[in-house]
């Protein structure tokens, strides 16, 4: 059995290589920074996917929160109206998925995080971020492209936290003390 | 079968009924008015309650961002650190639930929406909303409890918009648009 | 202020009075008996709503599960694949929330639970349950209709032990006991 | 700013190369195949945690309902009593958030998943899972450790594929089919 961790680790490891690319590839670099700008720009930010892809961006919203932004999860409970200024951040393997795209054609400011296939989301989103995969038969179904967006979104609040100048502490300050 | 619903919906009325001692009894009234005190004095408000309790304080935790309230539910992905100024609003039937007593420890400004039979969320809160209600063999379990916390609380939200002057329209601007 | 209380509850209780007619009203009455035999037949039940009527889903599914049902709530981490044989519950007050119809459309054994204006939801559903309500400025949004559905499924809870003969022990023994 | 991801990423690679000692080390292979054989002996499983480790939970409970398991999230609507016979894994990086703690003291069969030093979740837990990360300022607060129990649960699935010969195909058919 343990053969198995010797042969998905790297594989897994070598996903995360491809994640260089942001740096390497100068239209993805682009996609980044200007992901970056909208996240900095928007009033308030809202995040949404459905599955897996839901939790990474919870996982990513509450870093947000962390950081200072006005973060909010479409479906969860004190989620606000999306006014003009804001950002909605979309997750979705496929980029198909239904109640995603529903939710995304009624913002007018979307950043969609998918595959690297073209795809609905793509289309419809103001910025596209196109995470590139590799797969294999013991990570199934959307399991390569979650983990890399939740360490694509985890980069992504290292970038913020050095571009603004924001410490652990002052993240540590904001983080839910109740439980 | 149908006999039932002419023996359960007059005792479910009767139970609405104990809730008009919040305006005849003068003790019930200025606990009432206390808490509507410190919910409009709140910098930030947490709401918490574990299983139909908890849904009971998230269906509250929504009118009180419609309200322009800063509104957060414990456990949900943005909530905040909770700090001087705060209030936590927690919610359980027997007032004695495990996980509803170690947040409430944490914070120290709290309101408990329990039963009327002392307790220690009753003891451990500094304004204590005891519901009396009239249980019933088909009124399983918490149940009573449950719709008139969530009957009471939507008086609550009634009493805001009035002593605030707060229109459904501000509020409806305010509800979640993206769903 | 506290002359509302004696405003607004009685209000209330007017509306709760009018879920007398599923006893009366020989229409509403049928659709409540396929309601019944429609939970009682199914394989596994899955309930969507969204906002508070969501919560209010919720609230019921939890109930579901206590009588011994395999109950689900779509967009929870376990919600399984939906196939022959089982039933989904959808709760909107308007009957055009879009999610829900959209959730609505991918089930071929729909219960929807709206107001009583002929609406989409209503349409397509295999059954459908209107609830009357009286609104009032101080029942802002969909409040009438989400403490109505929330007392009408606890209805529903009452009458399935009663049919099923399930008592309250039984249900407090499948109730979770780790928070 | 982008000398970063070439900062950060090689850090990230060489954190999930420390899961390689789930293989070399004598004392982790073995606590790894415990905790295999627990769940697969589990009649029900129960999955815990607070903020991002508790969405990495999720995602871990997802994919067991998707291997077939009775899996079941704590907090969630229809999470039913714990039994005689069920296994609770709880997910805390520092192995003391107490909402954890309070739940596994009330179970008798738990996995602790926590950072590798000991501490309260370690002690009292049946099987210890502990997870080796590398910090670094730009992984703020938990993220080395929710990214490695992401990544670490991602590769239980894949060996409890191979274990129970389960194929992409049957997890995909029992895959939510409604949103």
């Amino acid at each position: 059995m343990f053969i198995l961790i010797g042969e998905i680790l790297p594989h897994i490891a070598k996903n995360i290589e491809l994640l260089m690319e942001f740096e390497y590839d100068e239209n993805l670099k682009n996609k980044l920074n200007s992901f970056l700008d909208a996240i900095i720009n928007a009033k308030n930010i809202f995040v949404f996917g459905v599955g897996r892809s839901g939790l990474v961006g919870k996982a990513f919203a509450m870093r947000l929160m962390h950081l200072g932004f006005n973060a909010y999860v479409v479906g969860e409970t004190i989620c606000p109206s999306f006014k003009e200024g804001d950002l909605l951040i979309v997750i979705s393997g496929s980029g198909e998925t239904t109640l995603t795209k529903e939710i995304a054609k009624k913002a007018d400011n979307v950043v969609a995080i998918t595959c690297n296939i073209p795809n609905t989301l793509a289309k419809i989103s103001n910025i596209w971020i196109p995470i590139c995969i590799s797969k294999n038969e013991y990570l199934p179904l959307g399991t390569a492209f979650e983990f890399m967006a939740f360490i694509f979104l985890d980069v992504v609040v290292a970038l913020l936290m050095k571009r603004l100048g924001i410490s652990e502490n002052e993240m540590k300050d904001r983080h839910c003390n109740l439980q």
